[in-house]
Parts: structure tokens; C-alpha cells; sequence
């Protein structure tokens, strides 16, 4: 990093401004005199989108081409960070080649409903699986000097009045949850930039919220590098530079350039304000221009193979009951559904890629299986032409042994820019899939889809194979698994329900006039369904193989560091090579606060052959053990028991295991507020209290009482002790008040 | 009322103070100089609790006896506000004869989870039941010169921690369930006193609150008397007063009136605040002193009598299949569980009252059936002696044709105080029914119980008889019902659910440190269940009767005043006398705003006699239609088409019809937030507006787009208009202020 307190020193106050606001729809203002670059940033997150020549005002002109891999909900479902690592060195390396400085991505916002049109750009409903695969990512992509922009900070879990809405969220909620997966990867792999979301949190804008973009995100999680606005984002320019915003993006015009300028000269704004963006952008510059020269022209054929590999990996076998996958090679099949050949790859908005190439399914299947493929698109799109579409449908599937039908949302259903109102899909595909099982009971339902659906025909086929989008070499990838060349092991990454009306945020999604509350509080996910004990369609970690995994007995035990290492056998029962991902729960059966019934602590994806065993290891940070205390903000980790649950799924655990884990201390003084119970319990005041009070054991004589003696305990131990003045229960106003000294001293 | 001004004007800071704190437990400070007499405040709501000669100081002494009438429980499943009325007159008497002057309730607090260990005081789940019931009751016990207190104010919905947590609740929620209940007793029935609770509300005590006790209230709701604090609810005397908290109880000792007398002293306060407090005590000891003299010693047996009516009415039949309810004279009869022969009537805490006498179902139905009727006591309340217990029922249950089993909680499950951690009832009786119903299936479960129980067995056993906590003329109630002297009307005034897990507030429900969420909003009881299409045990507002009545059609027309007058014919098509309760809810199928698919908005109990046919005609108030609208801070009823669903519960409904209402106008300004949609649909700028802009309709040439056309047109729809300079979509920063100036002027 060179000296910024010198390249700051030669700027103007107007140079300065220059530098924190965009020249266009995607690059940096230049200060030649300076020697300061304009550098590019560049849509993301599963691909390069550059816009080749000059960029449209709203950025939707053609971009170049680039190598669309699978989106988040894809590669979420992977569970596997060193795979997520290898696609962002891709993703670096196509940015470098095209002398991106900044591609935008990851997004790590939780999946909070799964109406959310962005979903497919998100990782997961766990902030782990979020944290810990948007790390690998960012390592990734800035190994190859490149920088990520870690999106979209924060709480931007829904599209509806994205721009405004306020996510009202509760502190726990909101530390535990959305924030911890922004927590990690900021930690571990020091992004270069973080985008700030365009919503407001607890009704201030992101862009402008001085405890989120500096208190929290610099001081607290030492991050060090830029903040980007979100494209638009900024409301008041001055007040987002003040609370922490270095650079908005687009450019404005030079209007709030001049604005910046003006509360600087007119002693508004502290100069130092300024100086600390610019030398942030300055900084960021000098980052990208340390970047090695880029190796060469695109691999095509090699990024096309990794993308291939990861769509693969990404792929969730849900069902298979009766052997009918994987499918043998020669076998007759009857390929149903458009999207088998036009294939749904990639969401709709600003992540969506130029691909390099498409694979379809149904090539794929036809070079795989040869003859015996017959294809029929079973329906429309837009749903037109839908009886004779299904007829033909129904004949090709009547002819052949088996069917493998394609079904899935349409891209007009689900976009960035708005959110889907249900989880169902469209009615012309459940038709088609009614009417050959009808004709053809031996199906295999293959999804497509960024956002969750509901799966009412699961009880009816044998086979469901969820997946997702895939990225431009899906097709290929679907293939590869159905026909066994990829044995499957992508695991749910979110929960499939039975019913939107069973899901979390039911109710108060997206919210009404600019407000949304998140009432679900910690309970995203699986946390609620768990917690309420609601059937699922398919729980979250849930994913078959065409092997099976046998667990031993979970071994766990605290290190030196306070961790929770935890050990398990897991061997491969079958005769096929394949991979587990090995999940680790914890929970506490008894807490001083709300905790849902387990909560992911640490996954790890293993390789493992046929007959094979392997000793997995894996360790639950024990920063990720604490929950949020509102009494003091802090982090604090109860000292206890706590359970661990090892297993292949959230409702499938093959083992459980007790740690005895050392508690943080959190020292509460006593205070006119403190109840009688808290006083009493006190470690030196509270017996001699107990020996003062009068009447509180029983009733007075002479009656029956009017409650129990135990409800009478309970309730009086609620008492604030600076209220116990007036109850006479032998302890005056200024004994308590001498009590608080006494404690506020020992 | 006298002139406050003279009174004041003769007293002293000192003395004024005095008046605004309690003397003892249970009464104000007496000024003889003045002419201000002492009164008393006692123990409510469903009884006098007046504790008899000098009371200890936490008021658990034995009480004088008095009539212990329905809890609320019982008494909001009447759905009668005329017989709520007629039991609040004899409360009035009562306290008359006792010479109390304010009687503490009723309670109209909602019922947020079926755990909240107060909730036999509360009327409903619904506001709109609480409302008219606490209204009625209000009218009825100041009828007789006596003053009511309404109480808990507010969002007092949980024990646990009650005396300092913080119920955060959203404005949404607050206004339309927690405080509409509140807002029309004070507004209808102008209670003398509200009791302000002990929780904070979004963080404010509740005892210094000045938004809800002055601003809310007094200035919105016209609230003119005293606000009396909870026992101990105060927390700072002198905030309290300046918020508006009139008379502190219990006695302080002096302590707190002096703090006072130091604010007016040394100007901390204004003079006027504790003149407006002392004044407002003045009138309500002059009101008190208005009272008639007390007709005479009270009448032991006409109050029985009532409370035998308004138990009998308040029992609900929650199910009665194979006919074997009613029970004819000389049927063979076991009687068994321990609560037919010790009754629990009523709850534990300060509204548990020393009763003129109790009734046992026992001994009624033995009067009654004669002797056909065994008994045995099933189970100990503690659970001892299980086995020989259930043996010796089981025997009797086979030796007689009907088994009626008297179920509940025990006294100490539930109680004031406390909340519970569960809906079930205790192991040792559901093993009891379980033992009957296998030697005996005709079995007749009555439920004795203040909050809801999980019902497992419903499935079977043919008939259910819920009869909560009826007070002390339960167990005739209870045999007039089995027996058919009395044809049940009762309906649930709240939903019996399966599981606990399925309740709105599960999860959040007390919270933890000071804070609980009601993340629910605006769903809660049968709203939570029907938006979330939950199934339960019983819905709110069921109950069955002897006979059976048929709707007509129901008709709906807006009222001069904007009221939704309902009319619908009522047949009762069998060869009883029986009395229906006709139940009106209102649902919008789309609305700006979250709404549950039906609310209740009026109701009418009517007698009609076998055979008949009544014309029910029932007015849905032009207010009840209103949601609380966020961007403005006021009621507001939309216009449009609002569904009037007519049935016999929540679940049953009869028919229904469509009303047009109009709307209130709600101008919002534009403004730089405002979102381009917002813009477009001005009325006068839109059309002008939509020609200006550029770039919107389509992606432009040399691509497929990046979305749909659709989406392209709702993501950009929400943009705000003040950001969309930077988008050179053909407007200007400087054109969008004209436009916002432009809108001010028209």
C-alpha cells in the first residue's frame, strides 16, 4: 500500500469529492495530474457482467462474454468452501482478463422467505453456510487480485420497496442472523469493499447508518477497506460519506460532488471526513494496480468445465425411491418439460451473465444415453398451447420405460426487482405432471428454480432431483447426475415447506408502507420450523446419494482455544464412491434465552470411497456458541451443557454428543431495577437479605391465602427491589439502597 | 362534580401531594380540614375482595365474603355485554354496601398467548369481544355510584417479569388488538379510573408514560378520571405524575409525596401538574361521595342466583356426538374426578375472592339425578395415590351407563403471578380419562381451568363440556347444563389449539431480559390460525347448543353514519328453546395493507325460542372497519369492497355478502422518497411524467435484457424519485424537486 497521506496532500477538496463518486455507470474518476486510475467495477456474483463499450444509463446494454457458474442457491447447496474457493478464483480471473478491479459479489443475505425475488443469488437460510461459503468465495476471487464486494450489507432480504423499506429486526435477531454471515466473511477474508444494501434498518438508511457502516462494520469487525453504495442506494450523499459510505455508485453528475465540497468549505462537514473516503478510494486504487498482469485470454473450455463441476456438485438428489436413477446407459427415456431445452440457467437483473456457451439437459441425456431419448416440452412458458402440448407429452412419456420430466419457474416468476407473491409452480406444469404420472408412473421430476417451491406431488413420484439454477453448464451437470457420472451430493441449503403460510415470515412479508418487521426473530429457517415442530416437504441439510454413509459415535471436546473440535466416523456403505456432508448441530436444552432446537455450527463436505471409512473432523468456533446479550451488547457463550447433534441433515441426526463448555462472566450490578429474585440470588448479599424479609413464605393467618405459596414466591420475586419500600416487608427504601452500594463495591 | 379549583386553592403543596398517593393498601388520604373524605379502592374484578379489618401490608389477609361471579374467562364466552352488564351492577352493589368506592376492573387486556398466567381475568383473544364485555361490566358497576378501574394499561399480557418488561409491540398491533378493547370501554362507558399496568410499553413504563396515560388516553380518547397505578407499578414518582399517573398504590410512606413536594419546590416541576392529579382525586372522591346510601345488607341469594345464571351461560359445548348430553333425571351417572367434589372456581392472586358459599357439581347433579349417580374422586390434586385412585374411578366408571370426568388445572398450574410453560393438563388425569374411556366410552370431559389445555383426547370421547372458571355457583351451572335445565350458549372467546408450538406468540413468549417481542403484529388468536391456515382443536367463537339453528342469507348496507348495518334470519330449527350467537366478521381480499382473512366486528346473543325464526340485526361500527395507517398516525378506512362473513364461529359461517364502503382520503405529499410508481400514479403529474421518461419500457437494443420487461418495469416502479437523476432516464434532479413543488400546490 503506498502512502496515501501524500496522494491526499497533492488533491483539492474537489479532487477529493471526485474521487468517493462514480464517473459512470461503472467506473471511478481519474485524477491523472495525481496518478490515480480510473478503476472498473462490475456486476457479479456468479459471472463477469462487463458492459461492453460505452455502458446505457442503466446499465442493460449487452455485456461481454464470461462464464456464467451457478448462482448462490446453487452453489450454497454445495456446503463444500474449497469448490466455492476454485469458482472465485474463476470469477478473479475473468475480472482480471477484462481488468475488472472490483466484481460485485458474493450476496450473503439470509433467505428470510422464500418469496424473496433475489433468493437465488443468496446462499442460504443459515449464517453459517453463508459465512463460511461467502468467505471462500472472496478468498478466491481476491487471490487473483482482484477485489470482491461483499453484498448486500444489510438485511436486504426482500425486492418490494427495496429502496426504502426499513427491516425492522431485533438486535439478536439481527446479530445472530443476518449480520453473522457478513461477520465471518469480513473476518476471514478481508474483502476489499462491501456494498451497502439500498433498504433501511431500524428506519435509517444503510447508506447512511453511521453504526452499521463504521461503528459496527470498521471498528467492531475491523474492516479496512471501501464501501460502496449499492447502484442507487445513496440517499443524502454528505450524511452516507459521514457515516462511513467512501464511494457512490453511479455517478451523480458531479451534483453531490458539490455537495461534498460545499459542507467542507462552508465547515459543515469535517474535512478529515473526506480525507479518510478518498484515501480509502485512493487505497483501493493502489490494490488494483498492484495486480499482476492478467495470464492470458479467457480458458473458455476450461472455466466451462468448472462450471460443469460445480453445477454438478450443486445438484440436490431429494427422492429416489425404487432405483430408478441413476439411469443406465441405453435406457429408455422420455425427456419432458421445455426447460430441458431451454434451459433456466440464471436469474433476471443485474446478475445475469452472457454465457460463454449453454449446455441443455437434453443434449446432454441424448449424447449420454443415445437412442432411447425421446423429448416432448410438455408445455409452453407462457403456458399457451397447453392440451396439446401435455397430450404429446403423455404419448412420449406412455412410450418409454421411464419419464424425467422438467418442471420449474419461468423467469417472468422471479427476478431482482420484485418478490413472488406464492411457492407454487404454475398450474400448466402440475397439469403435465399429473397427466404422465398417469401415463408413466416411473418419473423423475427434475426443478428449476431460483426460489423455493412447493413440492405437493412429492408423494407421487419416485425421484426429485432439485436443481436449482445451475449456472450456462447445467444442463450438462443435470445429466451427469442422473446418469451417475456425478454421484450427488448437494445438500438443501434452505428448508423446502409445505406451505407458504408455514413458513417464518408469513404475514409480515414484505411489509407495508415502508416498514417490515421481522417478527419471526431468531427463528429463520429451520430454527422455525424445528421450534414449532411443522412438517416439511424436505428439511434443511437434506440431500440423498446413490451411495449410503454410516455414522459412528460422535466424539466432542473443547481446545485449548475454548473451540468445540468434534470428531465423527462416517464410512461409505455402498459400492459407489461418494461424498457426505457431515453437519454439526448444537442446542441447550435449558438457556436464559430463546434458542431454537439446533442451530448449525460447522459443516464439512468429505470424499469418501466405497467401503471406505473416514475420521471427519470438524470445529465449532466458539464465537459461534454465543449468542447476543442485550443487557450488555456483547457476544457471550453461556457456560453449560451443550448438545451436539451430528448428522446427515437437520431431521437426520445419527448421533449426539454432550460438551461442558466455560461461560463468559456477565456482571450485572444490582440496581433499583433489579428484582428481589436477582438480589436473592446474589452471591453475598442474598442470604442476608432472605434472613431480613418478613412474610414472605406463607399467607398471613386466618385465611386460606389467595394464591399458593409458591405462586406467592414467584411473584414477589419479580419485585424491583427499588419498589419494596412500599410493600413492608421488613427492608426499607434505604437499606436497598445500601444493598446496591454494597454490591456495586464487592 | 364541585369545583376542583376551590378545593385546590385551600390546600397546600404538601396536602395536594398527599391526595395523589394511597394512605395504606387500599385507600386515598383523607384531608378533614379540606372536606376530603378517605375512599377505598378494592380488589376486583369478578368479586369484592375487601380485606377485612387492618390489612397486613401485601393484602393476602382473609377478605369479607362476597359473591364470587365468573372470572373473565367464563364470562367473555357469554358474548352477552347484557349479562356482563347485570353481574357489573351486582359488583356495584356490593361494593356499595361495603362502602368501596372503586372496584379494581374489569380486565380487558388481550389474550396474546394461552400461556399468560392471568388470563382467567381477560375476556377474550379477540378486541372487539373485550371491548363490548368490559364496557357492559363498566356500565354495570358504576350504575350503582360506584367507580370501575380499567385495567392492565397496557399490553399487561404475560406474569413473567411482568414488573419490568418491556412489551415491544409495533404501532399496527398496539392500536388495532392491544388498546381498541381499552379505547372502547373509555370511550362507551367512561370509567371512573384506569389501573395503568406494571410492564413498559416499547421500553416506557407504563406508570410514566406520557403518550399512553396523557396523550393517548386522555387527549385522543376523551378520558376524564383518575389513573391509578397498579400495586407497586410505579416506578419514579415524579415521572409518573408528569406523564399523567394521578394516585400511587399502595402507601409510600411518605416517601414519594415528598419527592413531589421537593420538584414543585425547587421548580424541577410544574405546580400545575400536581394540581391537575390533586384535582382529578378531588373529583373522583366527590364522585365516590355521591353515592346513594347502600340499599341494604347484601342479598346472599339473589347474587348466588345471578352468578349461577352467568356461569350456566358461560359454559361452552365444545362437542356432543352420540346424544349423550343432556343427561335425563335417573340416568346411571359416575361422577368422577376430585374437581366434582372440590370445585375450582376461580383463580389464584388478588382477584381471588373469600365466596358467600360454594356450589359443587356434585352435590347438584346428585340433586338433580338422584340416585343413579356414583362418584369417584379419580386423582389428588398433587398427584398422590395415582393408581388406587384411578382403579377405584375406573370401577365406577363401568358399574353406570355415563361417565362425566371432571378434568383441570389445578390451583397451583396457574395462577396470578406466574405464567405457565404448557397447555396440558397433568399427567396423572389424562391417564385417568384414558382408564375411563377404556372401560367406559360413553364419556361426558368437563374442563375446569383458567387459561386453555391442549384437548389430545377430543377424538375419544363424544362429548366435551369447557367450563373454565365459573366462581362459586359453577357446580350448579355445571349440573344445569348437563342436565338441560340450561341449553349452553357459551362460545370460545378464544381458540383451543392443538399444540402450543402452534400459538402466535411461541418462541417470543415472555422473552428474555427485559424485552419481549410480540412479533406476531397483528395475528394474533384465531386471526394468527386462519391467516396460517393452522387447524385447531375448537375456533374461536364455537360452541354447540341442545338445538340447532339455521341463517338465512345475510343482507349488509352502509348506515347514514357509515356504520354496516347486518341483518341475517335465525331459525332455531329444533324442539328446545335455545339462544345462538350471531357472529359477524369482516375480511378484504386485497388492501394496502396485512390484513388476517376475517375479523370479528360485532356479534348478538339471542334467545329464540324452539321453532322460531328472529331477524338478528347487528351494526359493524364504521371504526372497526379502520386499520391504523403508519404514514399518517391515524385511523383509516379504506374504500372499496369489504366481505361480511355471518356465522356460528370463526370456522362455521353461515353466508355471506359484500358491502361498498367508502374510504378515508389519506394525501401523502410527494416527496424526494417518493417512489417513481408513487409518481406515476399522481392523478395530475403522472400522464406527464410517463411522456418524459426514457429507457423504462424496454432493454435496450442489442440484447435479450437482463429481466422482463415486466420486471424491468416493478424494479424500476420503486425507485425514489429524488435518486433517479443518477439514472438519466430523461429527468432531472432539478425536475423531480419542481415535480414535488408542483404537487404541494395542487
Amino acid at each position: 500500500m503506498t502512502d496515501r497521506t501524500a496522494d491526499l496532500a497533492a488533491l483539492s477538496t474537489a479532487q477529493k469529492a471526485s474521487l468517493t463518486s462514480g464517473a459512470d455507470f461503472w467506473t471511478t474518476k481519474a485524477i491523472d495530474a495525481a496518478g490515480i486510475p480510473s478503476i472498473m467495477l462490475t456486476d457479479g456474483p456468479h459471472g463477469l457482467r462487463k458492459q461492453a463499450g460505452r455502458s446505457d444509463h442503466l446499465g442493460l446494454n449487452e455485456s461481454v462474454p464470461a462464464t456464467c457458474f451457478p448462482p448462490a442457491a446453487a452453489l450454497g447447496s454445495t456446503f463444500d468452501p474449497a469448490l466455492a474457493e476454485r469458482v472465485g478464483e474463476a470469477l478473479g480471473v475473468e475480472s482480471a482478463i477484462e481488468d475488472v478491479a472490483v466484481i460485485l459479489g458474493p450476496g450473503v443475505n439470509l433467505k428470510r422467505s422464500p418469496l424473496c425475488g433475489r433468493n437465488f443469488e443468496y446462499l442460504s437460510e443459515d449464517p453459517v453456510v453463508s459465512g463460511v461459503m461467502g468467505a471462500a468465495l472472496v478468498r478466491g476471487i481476491q487471490s487473483q487480485g482482484v477485489g470482491a464486494s461483499l453484498k448486500h450489507f444489510a438485511a436486504n432480504n426482500q425486492e418490494d420497496d427495496r429502496m426504502r423499506v426499513s427491516a425492522d429486526i431485533d438486535p439478536r435477531p439481527l446479530r445472530e442472523l443476518y449480520l453473522r454471515g457478513f461477520e465471518r466473511v469480513v473476518e476471514e477474508a478481508k474483502p476489499w469493499t462491501v456494498m451497502c444494501s439500498y433498504n433501511r434498518i431500524n428506519g435509517v438508511y444503510a447508506s447512511e447508518n453511521p453504526w452499521l457502516l463504521t461503528q459496527l462494520l470498521r471498528e467492531e469487525w475491523g474492516f479496512d477497506g471501501v464501501v460502496v453504495s449499492d447502484w442507487g442506494a445513496v440517499n443524502d450523499r454528505v450524511s452516507a460519506l459521514v457515516a462511513g459510505l467512501d464511494l457512490e455508485m453511479p455517478a451523480s453528475g458531479g451534483r453531490t460532488d458539490a455537495e461534498i465540497v460545499s459542507a467542507v468549505e462552508s465547515g459543515r462537514m469535517d474535512p478529515a471526513v473526506l480525507d479518510t473516503a478518498a484515501g480509502r478510494m485512493i487505497d483501493l486504487v493502489r490494490r488494483a494496480q498492484a495486480r499482476p498482469a492478467a495470464a492470458g485470454p479467457l480458458d473458455v473450455e476450461a472455466h466451462h468445465a468448472l462450471a460443469r463441476e460445480a453445477a454438478s456438485r450443486s445438484i440436490v438428489l431429494l427422492k429416489n425411491e425404487g432405483g430408478l436413477l441413476p439411469l443406465a446407459a441405453g435406457a429408455s427415456v422420455a425427456v419432458i418439460g421445455e426447460f430441458a431445452r431451454t434451459p433456466r440457467f440464471q436469474g433476471g437483473g443485474s446478475s445475469h451473465i452472457n454465457p460463454t456457451r449453454v449446455d441443455t439437459a437434453l443434449d446432454a441425456l441424448r449424447a449420454s444415453l443415445g437412442e432411447g431419448v425421446g423429448f416432448a416440452p410438455g408445455f409452453a412458458f407462457d403456458g399457451s398451447d397447453a392440451e396439446r402440448l401435455r397430450a404429446q407429452a403423455v404419448e412420449t412419456a406412455a412410450a418409454h420405460d421411464v419419464a424425467v420430466v422438467f418442471l420449474g419457474l419461468p423467469e417472468a416468476e422471479e427476478s431482482e426487482g420484485f418478490d413472488r407473491t406464492g411457492i407454487d409452480l404454475p398450474a400448466v406444469q402440475q397439469e403435465l405432471l399429473d397427466a404422465v404420472i398417469a401415463a408413466n408412473p416411473h418419473v423423475v421430476v427434475v426443478l428449476s428454480h431460483g426460489g423455493v417451491v412447493a413440492l405437493p406431488f412429492a408423494d407421487r413420484v419416485p425421484s426429485i432431483v432439485d436443481a436449482w439454477l445451475l449456472g450456462q453448464a447445467g444442463g450438462s451437470a443435470i445429466a451427469d447426475v442422473l446418469t451417475g457420472v456425478v454421484n450427488p451430493s448437494g445438500r438443501l441449503a434452505e428448508t423446502i415447506p409445505y406451505r407458504i403460510e408455514d413458513t417464518p415470515a408469513f404475514g409480515s412479508f414484505p411489509g407495508s408502507f415502508g416498514h417490515v418487521r421481522y417478527g419471526e426473530g431468531i427463528l429463520v429457517g429451520y430454527r422455525w420450523y424445528d421450534a414449532r415442530r411443522i412438517d416439511v416437504a424436505y428439511p434443511f441439510g437434506h440431500g440423498l446419494s446413490y451411495t449410503a454413509f454410516e455414522y459412528g459415535a460422535p466424539a466432542a471436546s473443547v481446545t485449548a482455544d475454548g473451540d468445540v473440535a468434534v470428531s465423527v466416523a462416517v464410512t461409505n456403505t455402498g459400492d459407489r464412491d461418494g461424498r457426505e456432508v457431515v453437519q454439526v448441530y448444537i442446542g441447550r436444552e435449558q438457556s436464559a434465552v430463546e434458542r431454537a432446537p439446533r442451530e448449525l455450527k460447522a459443516f464439512a463436505s468429505v470424499e469418501i470411497p466405497a467401503g471406505a471409512t473416514r475420521q471427519v473432523e470438524v470445529v465449532v468456533r466458539r464465537r459461534d456458541l454465543a449468542y447476543w446479550d442485550i443487557r450488555v451488547d456483547r457476544w457471550v457463550v453461556e457456560g453449560g451443557e451443550y448438545r451436539v447433534d451430528v448428522g446427515a441433515s437437520s431431521r437426520d441426526l445419527r448421533g449426539s454428543v454432550v460438551v461442558e463448555v466455560s461461560g463468559d462472566e456477565v456482571r450485572m450490578p444490582l440496581t433499583r431495577d433489579s428484582s428481589l429474585g436477582e438480589l436473592l440470588a446474589h452471591p453475598v448479599l442474598g442470604q442476608a437479605v432472605a434472613e431480613q424479609l418478613t412474610g414472605i413464605a406463607a399467607p398471613a393467618e386466618g385465611g386460606e391465602g389467595i394464591m399458593s405459596a409458591d405462586a406467592m414466591a414467584k411473584m414477589l420475586a419479580s419485585f424491583p427491589i427499588g419498589r419494596l419500600g412500599s410493600f413492608g416487608m421488613g427492608i426499607t427504601a434505604e437499606q436497598v439502597d445500601e444493598l446496591i452500594a454494597a454490591s456495586a463495591g464487592d
